[in-house]
């Protein structure tokens, strides 16, 4: 039989996709015996399924495609939580199976998503929504299944990493670094959704989610971006022996899920420590296995392409052999959220000061009132306009505790001249 | 239902597989609806399964294991491949099915064990083939084949990378390096396996069968070990910004299959050049997804009993729904496997020669009349004894050129002390 699938969306991703098929769809049929044909195209703009040769499937309605009754399979690349939900949705319903690479809808929506698939029996994958070509949701739901995960960390967002290498290696600052990689078309007109955090944290949802098979929702991600971070932060990791990366982070805690976004301080000898430019890498710890990392690229057209191109053959093959869905939802317990304020570890903070005696005294005093323990000052470059860089770095210490410490310095009369510069360190 | 067990082998893995079943066993009930039991587990050492509390399960005798009509699967793990082949044939034909961890045994008679299960009907695992707990074979065989594979490369021998790592970065010897790894238990007393590369012939030939889809067996690999390579090499690799790896290498070519395993000089920015110690990583280049690569503990007790249950808890899920084999043998295509002698690339070559006027003439003399292109030739370290190191790099050069040099030089009068240390160099 021949599995007949239904895109819609063909942009970058789906038009990687159209590619792949035309190029393989024999070696599919001869390696694997998977037969798939491209029956119906939908979007917006029939020039985009004209320029990969597939003008004559184009429909600009998509619901041609989800209620066509000779389509199988729906392929969901138009992304966001609106009307990719309706198709997500509305496929399901109409007893089609579903691929999406859709990271916020999944990250926001995804017990809805997978309640539906549930009760029409078909499948849902979304190995494309994490880490671009990467596999890492089919290892953690197939081949790691035998650990309790303790740990997944990753740099999942290349925008970000690709900024943070060429502000560490090339001196740029954050808004040069920002230019240069919306001119290579790396990051949006509008960034925020990279450089706020927010595309990490639908990711270390999703991630988290199956790891510890326990829902996470986006919402319940702290989140903090690179928006604050100067060369000067990057110069001082690498003085004492630290890379700073924007990491995605989960950790399985006795008392919970430990869960959360923001620029990272890790030895410059841990395996993500030399992941640059655009490539992603998630690194997962288990109780058997111990540490594994999961590297490549975490955007573009031909590895997006190739992780639902995956999940297409995957389901296809199912479909061809009459199996069903064979992984379902697999967040059977329900493990508390830790709030970020009662978490303990090391913190880097650059303040920018005033450059006048006294300061330095007044600050390490609100340290010490907050017993927070500090394990180094040291003044960065010289001071300019009367403006200095101090950086303190912390012993263990709670959230909380380091808040009450910043908030207290800015309260400071004339000492702060700029949000300080908070950097968390894993080791 | 309850999927019931029958391991046979207990040692290391085994073990390691025992303990995660007692750890986990209500977990993988509850989250994934896999339940299974241990029903009877075999080896030659009582002593091992009264170790892990599964003394009550044992038998000396495998036959009481696959002739069993309770046990659904059998779990091979004493690798070899004479009684482990016996073991895995008489159980596909019993109407087991089979998780094994034995690289020899699929390395060798993959494709009889691959027609077996076909004709029984069952399923045949081995992702603990290759790479210890890093999940490699199911993403090559699931996520990633709507990929031509071009390369796969490896550091899949934990053993030779942690000689190699103490080596270039404590200036060990050969000798000093395999007896550190021997007292520390990862090498054997016969390390011949390791340090002569055929542990990782193996393994380079299961990965290509897959990438590729076309059966390569472990004695078509063209293998060379580490026994000649010495400190002065890692040092001067270090000089030109190379490191130098233990590579199990298989490239698809436009001819065919170029499948060895050999060291290899790598960049010091390539992603495998910093996997050290006993540390594994395999790089898989595909056409969409570009490079991606997959890291982790190569051997021990726990992650290899990770691959193993992984397999177990999927093979088991299977057969707790009624889904027979999803994916057999792929190997579809017969394509060639390429002479090493025809294969061109960069070669690093060592030779020990005496320290007297003319050697070096003679030799470069050699080099030129194969019309083999040389980039650079160093003299390194001061000749004691009267001998002396002289480096040679070439420019991308036939093997069959190098091989003719290096028989050349050998039997010029008086001139080499030793044989060459050969490395190929990958960029």
């Amino acid at each position: 039989m021949t599995v007949r699938i239904g895109l819609v969306g063909t942009g970058t991703v789906g038009g990687g996709c159209i590619d792949i098929l035309q190029a393989h769809k024999d070696d599919f049929k001869r390696h694997y015996g998977i037969d798939v044909e491209l029956a119906r195209v939908c979007s917006l703009s029939p020039a985009e399924a004209e320029a990969h040769g597939v003008g004559h499937l184009f429909t600009n309605d998509f619901n041609e495609v989800i209620n066509d009754p000779d389509i199988d399979l729906v392929v969901e690349l138009i992304g966001g939580t609106t009307f990719a939900r309706t198709v997500v949705l509305g496929a399901l319903a109409a007893g089609k199976n579903v691929v999406t690479a859709n990271k916020a809808l999944m990250a926001t929506h995804g017990e809805e998503v997978m309640d539906a698939a549930a009760a029409a029996g078909k499948e849902i994958a979304f190995e494309a929504s994490v880490g671009g070509g990467i596999p890492i949701i089919d290892p953690l739901k197939h081949s790691l299944i035998a650990n309790e995960i303790t740990s997944v960390m990753g740099i999942v967002n290349g925008t970000t990493n690709y900024m943070l290498t060429r502000m560490a290696d090339d001196g740029m600052d954050y808004a040069e670094a920002l230019a240069e990689a919306q001119a290579a078309g790396f990051a949006e007109a509008d960034p925020s959704a990279d450089v706020d955090g927010f595309d990490a944290a639908a990711k270390i949802a999703i991630l988290a989610s199956i790891a510890f098979n326990s829902r996470v929702v986006m919402d319940q991600v702290h989140t903090d971006g690179i928006t604050a971070i100067s060369p000067v932060d990057l110069e001082a990791a690498r003085d004492m022996g630290y890379v700073v990366k924007l990491l995605a982070i989960a950790h399985r805690r006795p008392e919970g899920i430990d869960v959360r976004v923001h620029p990272t301080m890790i030895p410059d000898t841990h395996q993500l420590a030399t992941v640059n430019g655009v490539m992603n890498a998630i690194y997962v710890v288990g109780d058997a296995v111990g540490e594994t990392m999961f590297f490549g690229a975490g955007a573009g057209s031909g590895p997006a392409a190739s992780a639902v191109m995956g999940d297409v053959l995957e389901v296809a093959r199912h479909i061809e052999q009459g199996v069903g869905p064979i992984v379902g939802c697999t967040c059977t317990d329900n493990l508390p959220i830790l709030p970020v304020e009662e978490l303990e570890m090391k913190y880097y903070i650059r303040f920018s000061v005033s450059d006048r005696p006294g300061v330095l005294a007044a600050m390490t005093g609100v340290f010490a009132q907050h017993n927070v323990s500090v394990h180094s000052v040291v003044q960065r470059g010289k001071g300019t306009n009367g403006v200095v860089d101090v950086v303190y770095v912390t012993h263990t210490a709670r959230e909380r505790a380091i808040r009450a410490v910043i908030a207290e310095i800015a309260a400071l009369d004339d000492v702060l001249h700029a949000d300080p510069s908070v950097i968390r360190v894993e080791e």
